[in-house]
């Protein structure tokens, strides 16, 4: 296999974007990212999306994308892992510079959920349509069952979840990009709207429109490109059984542990060689859950971490420096690839006021449905 | 890149199953296939589907199936191109292959589409959402469309349309598989039920259900494995614009002459070396198009070459010899799959009454949309 580096990116500011189509919003992140890499055509490209069929009535998305950025007849795929579709896109996208077979090759997401579709209905498809959802449950109710259950065998507390959406917020206020750049309090959290016991309105990442892209090269040629190449020294991807009662245990997410595990084998590290992480905080316990199971601090210590500032953009891991998915937002098909983003501009001196110092390696943690899908990246900078 | 091998298929029957979920028809391909390679495990999948969230709730199908196999944690991804998600599936197997990143990977589609949903409209999402669809027309006024601009140019004949049906019919009712086993006549082929003059019902493939599964793996192991490997000599995709109004011709699909450029540069063969054929007769029309396209037949002859039996199962260059989409039927994520595993029978001599004789070199050509997608893939015998 070939070695493989990011050299371009772009993305749409996340948000209500009641002025652009689906097509709109992926041809300027298309756009952005072949500007930013310098390149004068792409050789393929991949279209993470979710469900653009039930949110906007359109399949075959790959195709649209290609035409609609006049870059026809390159070949052009959709792939779809639910939340965590971002990811494959750029697994896919890895795979296919790696082989040889393409030189350059677009990893892109995106989705449009504010045309008028019920929003939680379809992304209730994730999960188990016949033993999940026909019984009622959706997505804030699988994930509260997690938080119990880690709130009882952990003692994690309810004010520890409440710290995840105060360090996101704050590290959200500090992006441009981000759906919502207003700092909340603890207590506003902890205030907010009941959605699904113990999980509040605020441990919610909202419904969000948007798209990003990366560019995806040979290390060989990104050098002679680009004086910052970011290398992609990891891709790993797991899966797990689709209905949460199937497993053994509600707080340990097998398939972050299966590709951690294997992340970090691809890579010759070990987690505390981590220096910041984006992960899938699409609820605030999801966070806690998942910096225990790539190993950033021990089983049942994730609620600690946040409420210590152990996570914070000073902390000893900044984990979400982009905002999360909390604050930044959560246009799904798009969030893997926008992570991807965050980490690039982080290790490229990027990042504005949320930069951190001497970024050289960080981790992207891509998640599908209560867990059933796990995709992670870990980027360097060389 | 590594050369890679398929050695294991399995495929349900095509039809109405309605005693099966997606599930179980994804289940069983899957396992006839392992069996049938004889491998104790594998390493990775992909799942060719393209509404499984219209036709049947059920997105993130990748994690659903491998939790269904029994296979969590291996990573799992649903790929999507409309009519042509299996030939993506098998295209994105053999890149992870062919890269080195994994050994044993398996490539599978399925759609169920009996389950009560509005089969046209659920269609519809692989042609142009915006402009085409929002105007009323859908696939059978597109390709009839296509039909008539055919008829216009080049003078091919209503009869010449419905001798693909005929054909198609009877090489489908050789194959146990096919949903539709009976024969038609040119006569009932004319005076079958106008759909989109000049496409009448027996123009048109059917609305069925199934899956289908193969598995790939490097050619030195496969060698070790089989006495037939199957080696692809091509894998090649490439895109058009989505609506057919945006193209300079509606009787050239640029796609698939994209597409054949590349696999017979890959495969470095012309189009004469190829013995037969899989190509995406979701109607008639298509069929002959797209046989021009390959290069096959000159522009505006192939009305004409099927007329004169050259696509027969004893012509010049047999084409669907599994009764192609009209006669097999038509789940639209397995399509791609089920065109693989024809060629694999018959160059490992597996095709039972429609085997040709000395198959060394096939082809198999999918399609999304009106074309806005192609797979071409090229097998030989090794």
């Amino acid at each position: 296999m070939r070695d493989v580096a990011v050299i371009g990116i772009g993305m749409t500011k996340f948000g209500e974007l009641w002025t652009m189509s689906i097509r709109d919003m992926f041809v300027q992140a298309a756009l952005d990212a072949i500007k930013d890499a310098k390149v004068d055509h792409i050789d393929s490209m991949y279209v993470g999306t979710m469900s653009s069929g039930l949110f906007v009535g359109q399949e075959h998305i790959g195709a649209v994308m290609a035409d609609y950025l006049g870059m026809t007849p390159i070949p052009a795929s959709r792939v779809e892992s639910a939340c965590a579709s971002g990811g494959v896109s750029f697994r896919q996208a890895f795979l296919e510079v790696a082989s040889g077979h393409s030189d350059i090759v677009l990893a892109g997401g995106v989705e449009k959920m504010t045309d008028g579709a019920d929003v939680t209905e379809a992304l209730a498809t994730a999960a188990d349509q016949e033993y999940e959802v026909y019984q009622g449950v959706t997505f804030p109710g699988l994930y509260a069952m997690i938080a119990n259950a880690h709130m009882n065998e952990f003692g994690t507390t309810r004010e520890q979840l409440a710290h995840v959406s105060v360090k996101n917020h704050k590290n959200g206020s500090k992006n441009p990009n981000a759906q919502f750049r207003s700092p909340v309090t603890l207590e506003q959290v902890m205030k907010s709207t009941l959605v699904a016991d113990p999980l509040r309105l605020l441990d919610c990442s909202p419904v969000s429109d948007g798209a990003a892209c990366v560019i995806l090269c040979p290390l060989e040629m990104a050098k002679k490109i680009t004086n910052h190449p970011v290398k992609v020294i990891a891709s790993a991807q797991a899966s797990d059984t689709i209905a949460l009662h199937s497993r053994e245990s509600f707080t340990t997410l097998n398939a972050v542990k299966h590709a951690a595990e294997k992340a970090y084998k691809q890579a010759n590290l070990t987690p505390n060689k981590i220096q910041f992480a984006e992960v899938h905080d699409c609820f605030s316990i999801a966070e806690i859950v998942v910096t225990e199971d790539l190993g950033f601090f021990g089983k049942g210590k994730g609620g600690q971490a946040v409420e210590k500032g152990l996570t914070s953009l000073e902390g000893k891991i900044p984990i979400n420096t982009s905002g999360g998915l909390k604050s930044k937002g959560h246009p799904v098909g798009a969030t893997g690839i926008a992570q991807i983003i965050e980490v690039y501009e982080q290790l490229t001196n990027q990042a504005g006021d949320r930069q951190i110092k001497n970024a050289k390696v960080g981790l992207a943690q891509n998640m599908g449905g209560s867990g059933a899908s796990c995709l992670i990246h870990i980027l360097e900078a060389v």
